[in-house]
């Protein structure tokens, strides 16, 4: 049997992780934060990743209905409310949607994902059934993601600010309490993994679960990409940006 | 196809199924109210009961990762909330280790459900699985023994206040509470099936569902009226009451 990692190595591999594989590095992220993305692009990124936001709140449903201990639940309930908010007016789903009438999105349409990509709905949920089947470890571990969030989030903040017009607190509301949530929450499941991931096949597996998550928002990236940038090719049903509506070369172009 | 019933007839006949099958006519239930319960038996329904509680906030959490509707979940998540508490001080599992140590038993070896018969988990376990993989309406249907249970905890109160030592305001507090929650939480999830369930085969579902839960409850004081009452055959690893460890019969007996 190899040998298990010390916690802090253990902390150290998953960190590199982020560094290697998280979807900041992603050629349509890069895109967005240098500004260089139109209307239609920006829009059909906010109305996928709402589709990942909305199924948030049932992910961690999922996790809390795994877990035996009542003060780990007690803390991971406060994720589905900060999502679901207090009434509907509040909460980050809410905050979402305020960021998706900012981009020009209808709100009922994004409410009823009209014209997600396919891909978005194949990684998401890909995501949620991983959390509900996989060890309560590799649940857990696959949301240290969050571990890399704030300084993305910052980052994204002032990029967004400095390159949109549509870009104003009110907007940008999301990240920036995504920015105190984040580090408590993932404070928390860090520390979970770290006590948890005994031996070495623990350990391996609570960091192929976090390359498994970031393969999950890169996957969405790799879509919107393909859609809407290069080769710019609409799945049939997918959102069409209004400036694409006319003229638009047919599938087999 | 057969035509739908109105929502009051559908309410009637869930009603109805209240009256027929759940578990208050159950004899077990009879002698606890009757006070014919000796120390064991009282302490071996609490325990087992508690594995029930236990995985109420798991039940939950798993039709919360199901629904679709903010509202809908914020709703649902005070059912957590209820039974989790704010800490380890509150909340109704807290609630029911006071009458689990009302009735003499050890706090930790219930916490770690030492000796819990095997049929309890089978049942429960097959509730929890239910919510988690059924159509969301028979979920929310099977928690409609709800509408049954606030009378049956008024009477509890009543009937051990008048026949157990260890009854009082503190060690019934789990049902004085749910004399007030279960109204709640049951008109959301009544209003929600008198809504949902249109067609009949959908009605038809709701009502199996409730009958599957009542199995579920019944099924409970089965095992233990047959581990502690009669026969009094007790399954290897199951709690054995102070009153039957000398002179016990072997389990070939």
């Amino acid at each position: 049997m190899t040998e298990p990692l010390s916690a802090d190595e253990l902390e150290r591999r998953l960190r590199a992780i982020g560094v290697e594989r998280y979807h900041d590095k992603h050629p349509f992220h890069r895109r967005l934060h240098a500004g260089g993305l139109n209307r239609g692009q920006l829009q059909a990124w906010v109305l996928n990743r709402y589709y990942y936001q909305s199924r948030i709140p049932l992910k961690d449903a999922a996790l809390l209905s795994r877990v035996d201990d009542r003060a780990f639940r007690r803390e991971w309930i406060g994720r589905i409310l900060d999502h679901d908010g207090e009434s509907d007016d509040s909460g980050g789903i809410e905050r979402w949607l305020v960021l998706a009438e900012g981009v020009g999105l209808d709100r009922e349409k994004v409410m009823a994902l009209d014209g997600v990509l396919p891909a978005t709905r194949f990684a998401v949920d890909a995501y949620v059934r991983f959390v509900r089947d996989m060890p309560l470890l590799d649940a857990v571990a696959s949301s240290l993601t969050e571990l890399f969030a704030p300084q993305l989030h910052e980052a994204r903040i002032a990029a967004l600010l400095a390159n949109y017009d549509f870009a104003n607190e009110r907007t940008l509301a999301y990240f920036r309490r995504r920015l105190s949530q984040a580090p408590r929450d993932v404070a928390f499941g860090l520390a979970f993994v770290r006590r948890e991931a005994r031996t070495r096949d623990q350990q391996e597996a609570a960091m192929a679960a976090l390359r498994f998550k970031t393969d999950v928002l890169w996957a969405q990236l790799d879509a919107l990409h393909f859609a809407y940038v290069e080769p710019g090719l609409i799945p049939p049903g997918a959102f069409v940006p209004a400036d694409r509506r006319a003229g638009q070369p047919p599938l087999s172009a």
